[in-house]
């Protein structure tokens, strides 16, 4: 990549940075392209080089962050496959990698709940696409475990969303300076997970 | 109550389920009290007669849904506890309650997801205060059986937010009309989390 193209991208990557941020702070709504541009230091202008308007900005924080949940969990599925360890320690690695990028991107999906009303049709529809995708190589993951038998059969949907639901919730309750770090959390979601709660 | 009384309270009634059906449908910001006086078929003046303006008004809609939820949990919880019924069959009652309560008032949800933003700092915080209150009632219950040695001792907060979520989310992704019923989904999210997923 020479010079001008990489500072292209950068300024289009700070644009998305800010805007995240500002979405996050008070909304898609009341942010202004104004108030983006001047958070990044550039003029108005300037943005409107990298993105038409303030949904398409919308539009790519939506394409980033939905891409790179998929991209790590299509490894961290991966990876769990390939090896040998215990089926409890896969699991563990697949919902800590879960939490992990979702956490990160906490702003990301608060964004992503609130204001994917505001996408047109057509890319409200690819960013739903992401997150069935999304969804499904989990769910193709845990069918797969039933059908080797290492998992009981229960309805394969109705395990994915429960697992993603405990670990999506997380950003609502869990502040990593607690008593528990995020990998004792998931340790313990994990272990009622695969062992179950009640006393036999 | 005479019938004064009775209309205007029957008024008032209308208005927030008119504001909380608008509310759903176009959020809360866009929504406009002549809008809801409309749908309620009364004068702008006669809703002022109710409600100071459209912050109470989506107060009101909160402290209601936060009601309902905290009442219906505390009565499940006690009737269960009272109840001779195996553990699994308390679980199943309690989490059916929390189910139903939360996806009868699905728009409610939306709201309280995301409009809470714009209720008075004092406002909001009765709110918080009272889905605190529900997470606590549930999380004294599982801390019990702990004590009762019923259930395995994990982190009360850990496995009241891991049931929560599972329920909350369902509102993301249930459709009632499909091969499995409500009761049904319950039932395997209550056999997973009380028996654990991995076959031994």
């Amino acid at each position: 990549m020479d010079k001008k193209k990489e500072s292209l991208h950068d300024t289009a990557f700070e644009i998305l940075r800010a805007a995240q941020d500002l979405f996050y702070e008070k909304g898609y709504e009341k942010a202004t392209t104004r108030e983006i541009s001047e958070r990044v230091g550039i003029s108005k202008a300037a943005l409107y080089h990298h993105f038409k308007n303030k949904e398409e900005i919308l539009f790519r924080i939506c394409i980033r962050g939905a891409d790179e949940l998929i991209e790590n969990m299509r490894q961290a599925i991966d990876r769990n496959k390939r090896s040998n360890v215990p089926l409890k320690e896969k699991i563990k690695d697949i919902m800590f990698e879960y939490a992990t990028t979702y956490l990160k991107n906490k702003n990301f999906n608060k964004i992503l709940l609130h204001e994917i009303e505001f996408l047109s049709p057509d890319r409200k529809r690819i960013i739903l696409d992401k997150e069935n995708e999304n969804v499904h190589q989990l769910k193709n993951f845990l069918r797969e475990l039933m059908e080797q038998g290492l998992i009981k059969k229960f309805d394969p949907t109705v395990m994915t969303f429960s697992i993603i639901s405990a670990l999506h919730w997380l950003y609502f309750w869990f502040k990593p300076n607690k008593n528990l770090s995020l990998g004792q959390v998931i340790d313990q979601i994990a272990d009622m997970y695969l062992e179950g709660i009640e006393k036999k």
